[in-house]
């Protein structure tokens, strides 16, 4: 899957991903829309882009439904919403048309490492593929139409996911955020709005939609987070320097404690993968491939845990979220003859 | 060295120790010692015992001596001693006769696990061989006579050192201290009198020296250590069944850490240590020889650490300590595949 993949400044940003907002013209939208209007938003939609796979969101169980949010290929909102709707996705998981979200139409593609301007690409060839055959709603001074106005204009929202351990560590992270606001970038959780900076894992994204292109969007977006890594890389070598073995030692006992717990809790294994991950950033860990980190730790959040081996409550979960971290971490080990 | 072997009931037994107390007659002792009298001592208990070593405290350096006490050869009283005294000892350091301690002579003979009766057989022929050659302060209704008079009499202080993770965690502790202290038995931390029982390892001992024989002494010890030892595997089988992820959760991350910390202080490693040699007991952790824990554990008590590898402050212990149990656990590791 593309989320378990190292690109480019994989060292600081996990991911990136683009999201267009798009409506149809002739159907309600937002408080107005009916059941039969939520069909024809699908129906067009699969018939517009057939190659695309179609996930059907009534079949599924929330688990699943959940699941499918951990990877972020839907959004937490999805997985609460009670009407009809779906996702059109292709094989690596990387795309994601999610059907009546709040949107008719959210069209999301996301890319390992920070690459925002090939999300946008695949993003616009699919709204080109979709503007082809569907009637968009579109106004010549407002731009695209959506249901909220704070996405009017570009409908776009781009956003990177960044591994801030040093900036979070030396207290810079409020002040960060503080100045991202004012120029009119957001900072959230892992999971989006409200969730809360987890494993020190922060999404920044723009803010604006009306009155900018969407190279203006982007280029900024691009600046702002070439910045930040830097800061990251050059605060973490200076934290390395200044307190070599006190953090040496707390990234190595996160190590220990990842490859030898027999209960792990979801937020636990989060802050554990953080100081690993970090660590071996650092060159401090050696023999963790990060690919092999991050698939196991995706693959043991809550939803992809219970659905993959059936588990059936928070200790079973803790008992194979552990096992599945010792043995892969083991493996890596082996295979590096430590 | 005979200290980080395993004996009889090694699981729970990590030493026995018998000590003889006597004292020259025609010598004054306690507050009445002269440096004269302190000479002879040392020079006819030489002579008397010429196959054995001599170490002459009085051109040591204090991290010397205290690396001594850390093997159990000598007590921290002797560290202390500014007076001429030394010590007589074998190869494997399990006798040692220490000179002008709080007595003239204390004959101390020690053994891995369980074996009273050995310590004891082997501290008779080198009191034998000394009573032969010397002229030992004895009073037909006193017994044997000591600088303090607790310890008239057979001048006799037997004692096992047990770890005890499983009475300690249950809080059986206080009571058992309460219960053989009213049978004439005394628990000590595992440096002696008035130190913390830290690790979960206790020093029972006899307290009684005067109107009992050796063998009663021995006899009564040997049937209560016995039963300590039943009482412990039970209670720790006990508890492994009832809470079996939290219990292997605890003690595995405790190896993890050990293995993986890049500091470790002398208390940590304590506990770490116990909590290791309680997993391997309890079967949760394969691949660690208990013999090489407690050789790496006695190697890395702060004197003998700071003596070994010219460690100059508590950091740079931590490190050393960190580092040799991490490659000496590793190593296991390894040997075994794992």
């Amino acid at each position: 899957m593309w989320y378990t993949k190292f690109g480019q400044s994989g060292d600081v940003v996990l991911s990136s991903r683009v999201r267009l907002a798009r409506n149809l013209k002739k159907v309600p939208f937002g408080a107005k829309m009916t059941e039969k209007a939520e069909i024809k938003v699908i129906d067009e939609c699969r018939k517009a882009l057939p190659d695309l796979r179609y996930i059907d969101f009534s079949v599924m169980t929330d688990t699943e439904k959940q699941a499918l949010a951990e990877t972020h290929l839907v959004s937490p909102d999805m997985v609460q919403n009670r009407h009809k709707c779906g996702i059109l996705t292709n094989n690596d998981c990387s795309l994601s048309i999610m059907l009546n979200e709040e949107d008719h139409i959210r069209i999301q593609v996301m890319r390992p490492g920070f690459d925002l301007r090939a999300c946008l690409d695949v993003a616009n060839q699919i709204d080109d593929k979709l503007e082809e055959n569907l009637d968009i709603a579109f106004d010549e001074k407002l731009g695209y139409l959506t249901c909220c106005p704070t996405n009017l204009g570009t409908g776009l929202r781009a956003s990177a996911m960044l591994h801030l351990p040093a900036l979070t560590e030396t207290g810079n992270m409020e002040r960060l955020i503080r100045s991202l606001s004012k120029l009119g970038l957001t900072v959230r959780g892992i999971y989006g709005e409200g969730s809360k900076a987890l494993g020190n894992i922060y999404q920044i994204s723009n803010q604006i939609t009306l009155g900018v292109t969407e190279d203006e969007t982007l280029e900024k977006l691009d600046r702002i987070i070439c910045d930040i890594v830097e800061k990251e890389r050059s605060i973490g070598r200076e934290l390395h320097t200044k307190n070599t073995f006190r953090l040496e030692d707390r990234l190595k006992r996160a190590y220990g404690t990842l490859t030898n717990a027999r209960l792990l809790s979801s937020d636990e294994t989060m802050s554990l993968v953080s100081d690993v991950r970090w660590g071996v950033n650092l060159g401090i860990i050696k023999n963790v491939n990060l690919e092999t980190l991050s698939a196991v730790w995706y693959s043991t959040l809550p939803a992809s845990i219970t659905k993959a081996h059936n588990t059936q409550n928070a200790t079973e979960r803790d008992l194979k979220r552990a096992e599945l971290f010792c043995e892969a971490l083991k493996k890596e080990r082996t295979e590096n003859n430590d």
